[in-house]
């Protein structure tokens, strides 16, 4: 493993925002895209790019849709090497339109993916591509993904323009031994792709596991600050720059980022290691279940919640 | 890795102990004692058994001390085949007795050693021995130590009766690589005893590297209840459950003595994922200058406390 070929992408603002729906100031946004630029990390993800048809502007913040011009607004003046990048759900492409990449701040679209949906990621992955864009394939859900289908759109990748192909452990479900036979087989189908790996914190694997999939040759990783994501977050961005020790990356303004606005925001939002959020990835299940638990008055049954989910889970019909 | 064979100590009470210096209640004692029983759990460390001439009981809890009486009357009526370990602290053994082992609750001493007094550590190892119990030598700072030295030492555990050897990252400042390396040269100079692993969470790698542990063949595994312990706290005991899936192990008691009981508990103490821990175990460092910060008006002062650490680590004299 050679460290220094890892490219970071912070995915705050993105994963963060659904948490929030995408209601994050201005001053936040810009607050987060200087600390990341200070610190030299290589992409930071502003948001989606979802259907306004498909969801209302009135139910959601600007960043659920991260319009050129809102970007450019919210970016403007600060001194950046910092490539962003937009996430697209493949099931829900509607009207939304990318400019020429050379006429738009954005440097990358990501299309967030299920295996039976990857037609329709590789219809935007070949548009976006076209207009200049790179372009990664982000597999959602594969700790419920059978092999033979994963290999199935592995090799429908390996035949698109995409330049990444990402493992996503959305439920959080998965240990370093799964992370492993993941990112290889990735390499395996996919030898002129590069890899990545998105991993969730339900069951405080999400840091080891991106370790892991690392050492078996993913050179993109996502992180967040202090973790910042759905449920129990993602890894967080201070722990793999801790680990890579790569001294072009500047630790001080992430923690001080983090000082300043995650830890009050963290008192908003809650996110992290949160039971119930460990209970839904120990069973496979989407964070779904532990989200209305959370919001409910009984957020703290867990005994029960975790009855319930073990009956679900082990009947999901 | 037999999973099967993997032996679970909970650590709440002993490790928590150091958060608030043993002020358990009996009630709360009591109601982990039973939830570990009910939940068929191997061993729990109920605290330590210090030196009343070191360590004054004006200034510390009942669990500082663990006189047999105490552990008798707070266990009393609960049905149980949970065995009881107390810890000791090799650097600080004075008067400290032992009755004969079938004549106490206790099942196991575990002494708590750097290398350099594991001659200590051997001498209460033998005392305890012969009064019947189990013993365990639970190497600290394991980070901080020199291969050379640790080989030293294992090779006087190898010829001491003691029957578990702990490698203990007590500043939370490894990753699963070094794991790997410090529980094979355990396992290679101590083929007749079994290992164990402690983690620390300060880089939320203390579950990740408990397993890591356990599949190079540690058969030990230390873990808290919600991750207590000092600072960044303890491997979570329910997560290492949730792992292990032994069916003998009952989850739902776990759940709801976190529920009833350390959750609330978490309101008046701090301890999990707080960035000047993860400071501390990133720069190889003790935690106290971060427990220090965070009972200072600068708790959340990371960017200082981290240049001023980064001094201190680079000039440690």
């Amino acid at each position: 493993m050679n460290k220094a070929l890892i490219k970071v992408l912070d995915c705050t603002i993105r994963d963060g925002g659904l948490i929030n729906d995408h209601h994050f100031s201005d001053e936040f946004v810009r607050a987060v895209f200087t600390a990341l630029s200070q610190s030299n990390i290589d992409y930071m993800e502003i948001g989606y790019r979802a259907s306004k048809e498909l969801s209302s502007p009135e139910n959601f913040g600007a960043w659920k849709f991260c319009e050129d011009d809102r970007i450019k607004k919210v970016i403007e003046g600060v001194e950046s090497n910092l490539k962003l990048s937009v996430m697209v759900d493949a099931h829900r492409v509607k009207e939304q339109k990318f400019l020429p990449c050379d006429q738009s701040p954005l440097h990358m679209v990501r299309m967030a993916t299920y295996i039976r949906d990857i037609d329709k990621a590789v219809d935007v992955i070949k548009k976006t591509h076209d207009l200049g864009y790179e372009t990664t394939a982000n597999l959602m859900a594969i700790s419920r993904e059978e092999d033979l289908n994963i290999i199935e759109g592995l090799k429908k990748l390996a035949a698109s323009p995409v330049d990444v192909v990402y493992i996503v452990d959305s439920f959080g479900a998965i240990f370093s031994d799964k992370v492993k036979h993941l990112i290889q087989m990735a390499r395996d189908y996919l030898p002129d792709k590069a890899a990545g790996i998105h991993c969730h914190n339900s069951m405080q694997m999400a840091f080891a596991n991106t370790i892991e999939g690392i050492s078996q040759g993913a050179t993109y990783a996502d992180a967040s600050l202090y973790g910042m994501g759905r449920g129990s977050g993602n890894c967080c961005l201070e722990l793999l720059l801790g680990y890579l020790k790569n001294p072009i990356y500047k630790f001080e303004p992430i923690l001080k980022v983090i000082q300043d606005y995650m830890i009050p925001l963290r008192e908003k939002y809650e996110w992290g290691y949160i039971i119930p959020f460990m209970i839904s990835g120990l069973l496979n299940e989407h964070p779904r279940s532990a989200t209305a638990l959370r919001e409910s008055e009984d957020r703290d049954s867990y005994d029960r919640f975790y009855e319930e989910l073990s009956k679900k889970a082990e009947n999901p019909n």
